[in-house]
């Protein structure tokens, strides 16, 4: 008697093929599902894995255009960057993720989704939250969160042996051989936006991060000392097309666009940063990302969103963004909070229009000029060489009128002070 | 009969020069005031120049130690980056200049003070809330807001004229050769913090920057493609001792430790932006700045505070420092509020405290690693690889009341779209 | 010749009869228009007045309907309250009646409005800004800045005086009686939403407000002992129906509405306060206010909101509320920052909706009860007695999970005190 | 073999008296702590029930004082409400109750904790975050959040059952009577500053309140129409006196101006609220409060504050407020962000310093006065009648350069329709 049908996000890789495996026994019929969000896998292999090892459903979803267009441009119009470092990239794929998982569980009838996310991290949250937040009554198995499955692999060296040896005995049944690879010493998370370390060898805070580690992004000093220069060019905050000067080369929808940026920076080294972050369950961690394509649209997208946005405006988007970030990085991005917040920077974002110039070299951006159409930018008004339509006179009083709280403020110190 | 005695801030600069011998003219007897905060000039010559252009007296003062201390460390502190991108090199230096020329106007007897700020910038302001705040019945005198002074030299195209013409009648008189050199066709203020570049040629935001414009940082396509490795040490949020890593050296006094790092940041060029921003009186400017040991000490703060600091505790001062740099831009250091948000930032870096290693290389600043005795990471508790003091089935009960929101909202919109 | 149109915001009262006199002696083609937004004024009255003085054309306009739909509904969505204290009656007013005094200028071909907003307070900048936001290139005429009239007509007792002499003197030529009535020794500002009064004997932060000062509202010692019930009923979250559930009296219109609850909570005493607020112009001022309707309203769609709102959008929106509130106190209604904030808050309203049921009695307003097809509530949910779809033993790892941090916090502090 | 110690906060009433029971089938030896924060209570009856139900200690504290001083006063000062009505006096009780019991637990070498609050509700999060925070290895024991203990109580209507029968064979044992009173169909929490009652027929969000449901404030309508007219002074935003200013009658320790402050808002039925809220587990609930003292303290304190507090500090201020009110009332009063948010609130609070004159009257409380020797209130310069220190005109450039931003958006708005 099947237990049901659960969905697990299957990732092709240990973790959740052993899942995979385990919820077999334990008597469910498991549906793998395996989303393409950029990620450099045999997308194939993974399929066959997945049969082999029981699914009795495989999809494997292109998810890369909805990806970009869905969830990587509403951060990059927030700006959105975690505790002033993390341009989000693993918190932003969750909900894509998670999405489409919820949508094959409805399809498939299915009461169960699975995934391979570990009891201490952030993304079972993101994903467990999605999946509530768009199908309230599904059930959910977090193995990692399961003690009669995490006891028996404690941990990923344990694992590992464990895999092995079930996969030993279980190559001989089906006869299908399955590579068991040695692996890195850190856990790895790769999408279209970035790739993640943590884990392993870079849990000692101290310990530098090795050379070879970064998949995504060239070495700064092996990079080539020759800059590209582009020109990226916004409508409603987002980038609707790339130019390279250099050699006129342009992209303009949205998933070669981002694949264009992911490039030049990754070309360039662009985007890497390793930080402590604060986990929404309350614990810190350290981190290693690599955004190539997101750190460069960060820095031109701040660069047009000022010249085109009100001073004022922008304050109060900026605190927004912040907020977007957090609930991002807390895995709401399904809550009724964030679409108010998403809906608000959207509006936002109605004028920031307009070109920007920039140039990519040794792991930095830096911006070299900007146009618009909408511009608030007036080159008279501020020109330190014509009068514009503006009066001097006028700051005098506008400083003496905000100097009068200060000078009350003084004379209150001034009596205290006397009196003391 | 003298009109009685005016304290200028005196740059021995073209326009500073010019508003000396014109407020002489107006009846004035003129004190001059240049404050050393870093700058590179040739005090002694400026000192000669102001006196024979008539100061009845000269006050050289060299503020830069305190500079340091007092406004680059709150700055540090806090965090301070205004619209995302500005660290405030200039507007952390006006109050450290002006509280000086405040007290020497006290101590002279002097009724008035005089700048050469313009009338469109955020300088003024800066200047004059200062001093406003610390004399509250001072009077000042911004003859670029006085019609009779700026319409007799509207921009600096014309002053450059005019003063060629006066000074060559001056000389005559008084036997003293001021060389008028050619000006480099934008301006620029320059201290310890950075240099910025800003009006003539740069007003259109869309040019580039000319190559040669930067004097404090090295191109990065000239720098050297052979990093450094620093070792930054922090107290309660600021750094005590610098130590690089290649050879040894180390400095430890706040002077020596920021200049060094200014050495090291200027020689892999580290620091230049090139932003529209919004100024105070509501226009927007286009700004070029270079701020190489600021750009290092932010990265390195961020890192120390995020590995010592409580998670909340930092959301909250996040937004202090906000405000922080608000304030600081638009010229209310010496307010009550930024009064208040200083000590409540300093509070909370009591236990900023631990040592942050990262390399320097072409324009980058990339952290390796931090140690704290303060940390607030725990190993344990977050490896992946052992269980430490934390329960993972607690976090099934972590999501699920995180998702009793999420899934009551989403029974309402169910019954919306029934209805609908 | 004269010196062109000039619209002024004329209240048939002393100052600006005295404003309209003096500009047209300056050369003014003078153009009157009087705001109707439910103040109790003979208008006719004023008509006459105007035209006796010299008023080349009169406006009266009727201005109630749209003073409450576009300004007042507004902030009662943003539960608009300034300092925690004031409602901003005379706030919410003033960009009312410049934007038809913008329209008219525009209209006739006036260059010029003229105001008799004194050079302290803040309605001055609503106005002005106004004026400046929506005809940006407007020349405002403000006499009480201008020295030439303030030092004839310095502070209301002069000016009273004056005025009498001038009118006694006016009269013999033109042979139009003008009353100069002895006036209560404060001044007030009365309108749909409230009576504000300050200034004379009311500057003594101290002292006591007199008891018959109030004009619309009942002293709550001699209002009735009987409460009124209100039930209201609210669409995205303004209100739609106002019943009075002791008689059946219902409204439904918005005028209608409000002005029910005008004289419901008048009858009660609703809606006194004494305060001393914070001016824009950096001062603090006492202000005595008494908004009846809004107070009502103000209790009433706390509680609709609350009941069908999201917890978390709500603390976003309360923030943004807040800021609604700073900036249409400091006269900004027509900026940016405003409109992208209603924008917001209107969007946050969407399924404010449903029945709020009410008290009023003796200066308080009780809430009884509410109900709403929207509501978020879950009385099963939240029962004592019924689980629902809820399981307790979630909130055990809820809890855990937010200790994490707390516990961590602790085993820091234990390390730092082990070691003094 | 005992099953080691708990330390069960005891209220004396059914539930606790019921966990008492279960606590020893379970194998505890349990210490009963009683916390003497103002409720209505016989403690020496309750010190009898739980020695006759076989507590092996009974602790009964008075915490009044420190209640009011540690925990009320925080709160005046920051004029903690949470989501703009309720004045957290449950919220601050919790952490008071529950830092003795820890220090109860820790001197009594008890390894576990209890309490009776329910699975769904606030309190449970409120205690044992303090519990986690200041005793970080204790273990809680949740009965109601445990399905053996729930399963048999569900609801308070089958726990009066069970308790009946259970009691009735108690009684047999032990020899000793224990009453079984009928109870009110809601549940209801009193201590010094508040009674709350919620649950049973108030969970239907639109019945109304039984006029008899108040026990702390008198019903408005059968209220004296008399007011009492109060001085209260202020020093660092606490009260240090009132004085009743109808009869003389004075206080000035801690306890005794908070009760004085209760009898008398008691006496004139202020501070009743039937609102709805949001729980910090996501639920909404109904709930029903009466803060006489609290809320007389509220209004006085925010008089006295915009009275002496500089306007920005104050509105910075005020953020933390609320985020304060939202900390109180999650539970984390004992939390770093706590810390450091009450330690910046209490900064703000050191010039609030003066006297307040109210009149407390048929549930109104009315400002009538204040003085301060610190206030930042200045006659002179508000004065409509004398000029002070304050030239009008420089109003007129502080209003221009503040419509310098709004006239070019203006401008560009033109620019945009006109290309439409």
């Amino acid at each position: 008697m099947s237990k049901g049908k659960v969905v697990l996000a299957y990732s092709g890789g240990l973790d959740t093929s052993c899942i995979l495996v385990w919820l077999k026994e334990q008597g469910y019929d498991v549906i793998t599902y395996l989303a393409n969000i950029g990620q450099d896998e045999d997308f194939e292999a993974a399929r066959k894995k997945a049969e082999s090892l029981g699914a009795k459903k495989v999809f494997i979803e292109d998810l890369r255009t909805e990806f970009v267009e869905d969830f990587i441009w509403p951060a990059v119009q927030a700006n959105a960057v975690y505790e002033d470092r993390y341009l989000l990239g693993t918190a932003v794929a969750r909900p894509c993720i998670a999405r489409r998982q919820v949508e094959i569980a409805r399809r498939e009838g299915a009461q169960y989704v699975s995934h391979g996310a570990t009891g201490k991290g952030n993304d079972q949250i993101r994903f467990e939250l999605t999946c509530y937040a768009l199908y309230p009554e599904v059930k959910i198995i977090a193995p990692w969160r399961i003690p009669e499955f995490y006891n028996r692999f404690r941990g990923r060296t344990d694992l590992m042996e464990y895999k092995h040896n079930y996969f030993t005995t279980f190559i001989f049944i089906h006869g299908i051989p399955v590579p068991v690879t040695p692996r890195a010493p850190w856990s790895m998370d790769a999408n279209l936006m970035h790739i993640s370390y943590e884990s392993g060898i870079l849990e000692n805070p101290k310990s530098r991060a090795p050379a070879d580690l970064y998949l995504m992004t060239k070495n700064p000093e092996d990079s080539p000392n020759v800059q590209d220069v582009l020109e990226i060019e916004f409508k409603k905050g987002v980038p609707v097309k790339v130019t390279n000067m250099n050699d006129g080369i342009s992209k303009n929808t949205a998933l070669d666009v981002f694949s264009y940026l992911n490039e030049i920076g990754g070309k360039h080294g662009v985007g890497r940063i390793d930080i402590v972050e604060n986990r929404f369950i309350g614990m810190k961690s350290r981190g290693i990302y690599e955004t190539p394509g997101g750190t460069v649209l960060l820095k031109a997208h701040l660069d047009i969103e000022t010249f085109t946005m009100d001073k004022e405006v922008r304050r109060i988007k900026q605190g927004l963004g912040i907020k977007f970030s957090e609930l991002v990085y807390n895995g709401f991005w399904y809550s009724p909070e964030c679409n108010f917040v998403r809906h608000c920077i959207a509006k936002s974002q109605e004028n920031v229009e307009g070109k920007v110039q920039l140039s990519v070299l040794k792991g930095q951006v830096y911006i070299l000029g900007r146009e618009s159409p909408k511009s608030l930018y007036n080159e008279e008004l501020v020109s330190m060489d014509v009068q514009g339509d503006y009066d001097p006179c006028d700051a005098s009083g506008f400083i003496r009128i905000n100097a009068v709280r200060l000078r009350e403020h003084h004379r209150l110190q001034g009596l205290s002070s006397t009196k003391q």
